[in-house]
């Protein structure tokens, strides 16, 4: 048995030199080297932006959107699409391990992957044959490879598949949340400045990742947690369940109408920590002018521009930290499905956004 | 005297509720608010990204660069180049100040305005006649405004104006720097972890952000300073200067070749603060792999991808935290004067760069 490079680069085949993800082409030879680990592939679960791209480009042609995606699979050795950049993750069954991978997986659990496809070398062995290709869910047949500095997390026994996925999707958010609220209680008792509590502004609040960091911000004992939602029917999904003390109507993306809403649930004065899950673009310089001097805005949102975060801060004299979301914090998964199993009207609003099914 | 909004809302003609940077047409009116403050402009800097797109796209005629920058200006009441969505900054001389501003400056103080021409009111009264459009320094008349959540820096009398300039257009990242590594000291303490002596890696160690955060990192009391650098040239420029602990030359862009020697030179381990001032895409990867557990990557570049380093930390089970550059830190302009008075090496290095006449 050979040994790999723990972020998997002997498996780039081409550009040499490459990481696996900025790879054209991974090879997914099923011999695993000694930190790595072998997955049995039941299905994958295509990231929505793509399987929007495929779906449009083929218009709604699910024998072409199958053909296709088996080519991106077979010419890239990873489901990495090249139009949207993105690719998904896969649940499946640990198969073998190598003898030094630092995972804790055994063979036989049932995993989900929580590294994106684009950077997982994998083999479809039954030509999609089982899917339609009318939705991202992938039903299939094939093998995939874990790295040393991989992840992925045994799905639970008492909650449905596609639930668990639901969580896991965007577990790095509440994990996230809860150390840069629980930092700044350490921070202050430090410098013994005024330490004031905490403040939390969840701007998506009513979404996955933005349900999720209600949670960890309550659980991180903020002293006030302000749901920031687009509209009335949201509210209302968040009212009376207890992951926020406030629940408002903003448009993220006008910075002034937003900022003076944050503000006006808050006392006068900004969050502490502002926590950006708004996936639409603009929503920038609205979450800088919500926070408080001092503050920290964390942005979770993929649509989140860098020049636009950057310039906006200086442009507005705003003396805020700003975070690029992380999607990984050490104990991120299972702390994302804790938050879920103590928290019923939590577990209540994924199940009406992702369906009671499997 | 009429009161206005300090972000500058009342400036904006179009479109309705946008903030001043985003907005297509300001109102430069001359007749100040309350808090506002007019500057009588004496020079334009534009932004090098924005100054290469009008050279290129008018085939280098001074002639109807010129032209085009004063349409611009007309048309849109501030200097906000619509292909690069830059501007630049300006110096003028400080002609009204509004009772309530906060800005604390006084009329006949020469100043630098540290927020982008993007979103900074402008009229320009002498048809750009004395700028023969062959470089990015235009000699104008005409007036700005600055608003209450502006900011400003007195010119020093001690340095030459363009080297000052220089200094001032990268001021942030200094402050940003001494700010980080002085907070993990203060983490340390709280927390009583083993508090083993931070290292700070600074990429493009010898341009302008980058010797200045080296100097920062100094300055803040690194254990231990390191300067990666693309080439020899570059290297032997920072030689002897004391900047640096170790100086080691990369390819920023070749993630695994940088982690390797970055980790080399500071004993097999990652840095504690990464702090990314390579102006070209792609560094992402490298400066997050270069980076120990637990440590801090600080990103100054402007070519920075959001999703690429968001889901490559994800992608690299990588326990970084990402901030965002933010080129307003309080005191910041202050700061990084502070440090080119300090340190005659750094100074020179300035010289060297931006040439020794006005």
């Amino acid at each position: 048995m050979s040994t790999g490079s723990p972020v998997g680069s002997h498996r780039v085949v081409s550009p040499a030199g490459a990481l696996p993800q900025a790879a054209d082409r991974l090879d997914p030879d099923p011999e695993i080297t000694e930190d790595e680990v072998r997955i049995s592939v039941e299905r994958l679960n295509l990231d929505a932006a793509s399987y929007r791209q495929l779906h449009t480009a083929h218009g709604g042609d699910g024998e072409a959107i199958r053909a296709e995606v088996l080519a991106i699979i077979e010419r890239r050795g990873k489901m990495h699409n090249p139009v949207t950049g993105s690719g998904g993750m896969l649940i499946g069954t640990v198969d073998a391990v190598g003898p030094r991978s630092p995972l804790g997986l055994k063979p036989g659990q049932k995993v989900a992957t929580l590294v994106s496809l684009t950077l997982t070398p994998l083999h479809i062995s039954d030509g999609l044959a089982r899917w339609d290709g009318d939705s991202e869910q992938v039903p299939t047949s094939g093998h995939a490879i874990l790295f040393g500095r991989s992840i992925a997390a045994a799905l639970p026994d008492d909650l449905p598949e596609h639930l668990a996925l639901a969580v896991l999707d965007v577990c790095g958010a509440p994990a996230l949340v809860r150390r840069v609220v629980e930092r700044r209680a350490v921070e202050h008792r430090a410098v013994e400045r005024h330490a004031h509590a905490t403040t939390v502004a969840v701007l998506g609040a009513a979404g996955k990742s933005g349900s999720l960091s209600l949670a960890a911000a309550k659980d991180a004992h903020a002293a006030k947690v302000l749901a920031v939602v687009r509209d009335e029917i949201e509210a209302a999904q968040l009212r009376g369940t207890g992951l926020a003390d406030h629940i408002v109507v903003a448009d993220a993306t006008d910075p002034l109408d937003l900022a003076e809403t944050v503000q006006d649930a808050l006392g006068g004065r900004g969050a502490d920590v502002t926590v950006v899950c708004v996936d639409v673009p603009g929503c920038e310089h609205g979450a800088i002018l919500s926070t408080a001097t001092g503050g920290t805005v964390v942005f979770f949102s993929m649509a989140t521009s860098f020049p636009a975060a950057a310039l906006g801060a200086e442009g507005l004299a705003a003396d805020v930290e700003m975070l690029i979301g992380n999607g990984y914090v050490p104990g991120h998964a299972e702390y994302a499905l804790h938050l879920i199993a103590a928290n019923p009207h939590l577990k209540d609003l994924f199940i009406d956004r992702v369906g009671k099914e499997d």
